[in-house]
């Protein structure tokens, strides 16, 4: 750990490159050795993939386990598909039960075959628990690495339980309480027991204050809890209150992160857990789409055009024009549309609100309307010294701000109504929208006038 | 805490939004009162500013005080404003110092001052010191509630310490070990404490593993670090090496969540600590920069249309479709932008992969220009039975795409050279690139054939 991390891991792939190219592939494996798992992660992530699965063959297997846990899918798909049965199982041997469910659905049949052989029957049926959550719930988020005690014990007795453990996992920041049963009573936070004199009961010291989580959550609520209650773990329970796992904040951490790259990414079309590196063919195929989906959307729009041909024919002005509208549109809309979105995702907007943001956007869009249809119409009369042209394009532009800020914040409460990711279609659809308008209102009120 | 988190905050607004609406403020205000104050915070950023202000003022201090550090810098500086110096001061008498710090800056002069005379000498330098860096860096994010000892003692003196503090600061996972002059030595995670035997002297059991953070590092390499070695706590040093406080896991996840929330408001030109119920007046002021810039571009982009007047009064179907080859041009060069832009963000693309990831780039844009031109082609052919036109738009396809992977590739580099933050200017500029040289190519080509 260092202050200068961000710099020299720009060192450290700048080397690793230069090796690489230079086909040095002994000295590029060398220069990973004595880096953190995490950052070898990172730099896996960050070269070609021919080189990625050179590198990665010269690991050795506890170093690879450690380093399957922080790749994105893709990546660690490709390196799994790489390695022999044998090759997987030793690597995954000493992983955390919740890192290796999250490597399970990556795995060739075969290797996952061998893999629940190799496991002893008491963490082979954690594993299945684990597994029949969803991968985005708490259930599939959580760890079973939960230390447990009961309530009618003092602070010496489970110090003592603690020290015959030798040691704790990471990040346990408290011991739950159970009963016979297994059902959850509460937490005692560590700190707790140690503040505490010896002969205390434990009973007064147990915060029940938090009700557990329950394993079928999804895992963006976990993350607004752990976020609002600034948690470093929770307890998991199953719908009998049976305490069944934990979920530790630095899972919670990846989750906040993937959200994040998620919403960004899926602007594009893009998918987070891609490789930056993947194949120019595979790549061409997945960009592809978005661009097919965006042919389509941009035919609808100029098939409104070709309806004004006529008008378009008798002054040409309005076709060099015409992307002004749209565009002034397309970016005011999309203002209110990220700002709707974003607010939907952190729970700041909801239907009970929605309503007054609404009348705010679109107030917004009168006046922004107002004042660049002024510049514009000027700007227009300066370049054409045409009155009329002017007045259109100004009217257009007011026309269009306003039901952008009205499509902006009502699309995506919309599209989520119809199960639609707002923050992947609804760029698309907003600007087709803002096109459509742009051009009618702007070709349409001058069809009448000129 | 409970499995149905989400669903209950929308009930609360539902009912709030419902008691504010017909003007029963103190109904409104009793139904917070149960909440968790980053709940509180929550509901306040999504009502009204007028409503907030008149929640806020029925809200007792120490609740103030809870819900300040939670709130955005927008609404944060609102509420401030409406309080009286004595109401700030008392709400903020509790707060760790790296909470005070961050409202420091939104205080009026007034009530600074008076803050700072409620503070005893020691306070007030820690304040001070807190203050003295960055916003943006560790010593900014840190807080000085840590826990030290010196490396000459045993398990059971430090565990007798910690019982006389009666209570440890909260996300304590590691007591530090100094030496007499406050240099920092290293760590002792509380759990060790915990599983070792009370004679045990603990000069073994301390973690020299990491080296401690310096106050001056970025706050974004710190979230990397916290990520990547998966941290609950870090130790801060100044330049001499000398312990002057922590960072703890709960001010992480807020510069990971902000540095997220920032990468997509920009992209609209949107601030992330904008108040979403701001006043009309003030978001379309905010707003109409951003507009201002895009109409700059636009008018940039419609200039080179006007260069070929001519040649669109001879064939207006060249005004029908040139918004396909923009648009076309537009999303493929976004897609690489994003990506490469998330790349640098994330650490996986430096100065020394760019160039293999920008002939990546190039080659998908060659590639899905082949494919589109051939259905652009047709689809023109088949509209217009012009097998001219759709040469022409076919190759302007193709041209304008790899320019867009190119300019998509390079730009994020180039604008952070010039320090400006690709997030927020990259789109605008890459689109009046696309939008250019797709009108360029397109109606320059025609008028050569034409």
């Amino acid at each position: 750990m260092s202050e200068v991390e961000n710099t020299s891991f720009e060192e450290c792939l700048q080397r690793l490159m230069t090796s690489l190219e230079a086909s040095l592939y002994e000295e590029a494996t060398s220069q990973l050795s004595d880096l953190h798992a995490a950052e070898i992660a990172r730099l896996l992530e960050s070269v070609p993939p021919k080189d990625r699965i050179k590198l990665w063959l010269n690991i050795d297997s506890a170093t690879q386990g450690d380093i399957l846990k922080d790749l994105s899918e893709d990546v660690l798909s490709q390196l799994l598909n790489e390695m022999s049965v044998d090759g997987i199982v030793k690597a995954t041997e000493g992983l955390d039960m919740d890192d290796l469910a999250d490597i399970v659905p990556e795995l060739p049949e075969s290797a996952l075959h061998n893999l629940l052989l190799t496991l002893d029957h008491k963490h082979r049926d954690h594993l299945k628990q684990v597994l029949s959550y969803p991968e985005d719930s708490a259930g599939g988020l959580m760890n079973i690495d939960i230390i447990t005690v009961r309530d009618d014990v003092n602070v010496r007795t489970v110090i003592r339980y603690l020290r015959l453990l030798k040691e704790m996992p990471i990040d346990t920041d408290q011991v739950f309480v159970v009963d016979r049963t297994y059902k959850y009573i509460g937490s005692i936070h560590i700190s707790t027991l140690l503040t505490n004199e010896a002969e205390q009961n434990i009973k007064p010291l147990i915060n029940k204050e938090h009700k557990p989580i329950l394993a079928s959550t999804p895992e963006s609520d976990v993350a607004s809890l752990f976020e609002q209650r600034d948690l470093i773990s929770a307890p998991v329970v199953d719908d009998n209150n049976q305490l069944i796992g934990r979920i530790t904040i630095d899972d919670v951490v990846d989750v906040i992160r993937d959200e994040a790259e998620h919403s960004v990414m899926s602007m594009a079309g893009l998918d987070e857990e891609d490789d930056v590196f993947a194949p120019v063919i595979e790549s061409t195929k997945s960009r592809s789409i978005w661009l097919g989906v965006n042919l389509i959307t941009v035919f609808v729009a100029v098939f409104f055009i070709g309806l004004f041909e006529a008008t378009l024919q008798e002054k040409i002005a309005l076709a060099v024009l015409m992307p002004v509208v749209a565009s002034m549109g397309g970016i005011a809309g999309t203002q209110t549309l990220i700002l709707v979105t974003r607010g939907i995702a952190t729970g700041r907007v909801t239907t009970s609100n929605l309503k007054v943001l609404m009348n705010k956007e679109v107030a917004i869009g009168l006046l922004n309307g107002m004042l660049w249809s002024v510049v514009i119409g000027l700007a227009t009369y300066l370049w054409f010294s045409d009155l009329i042209l002017s007045l259109v394009i100004a009217t257009a532009i007011v026309v269009n701000l306003i039901f952008a800020a009205f499509s902006g914040a009502f699309l995506p409460s919309l599209l989520i109504k119809f199960k639609i990711d707002p923050a992947l279609a609804g760029g698309v659809i907003l600007t087709t929208i803002t096109d459509v308008i742009g051009f009618v209102a702007f070709l349409g009120l001058a069809s009448l006038v000129v």
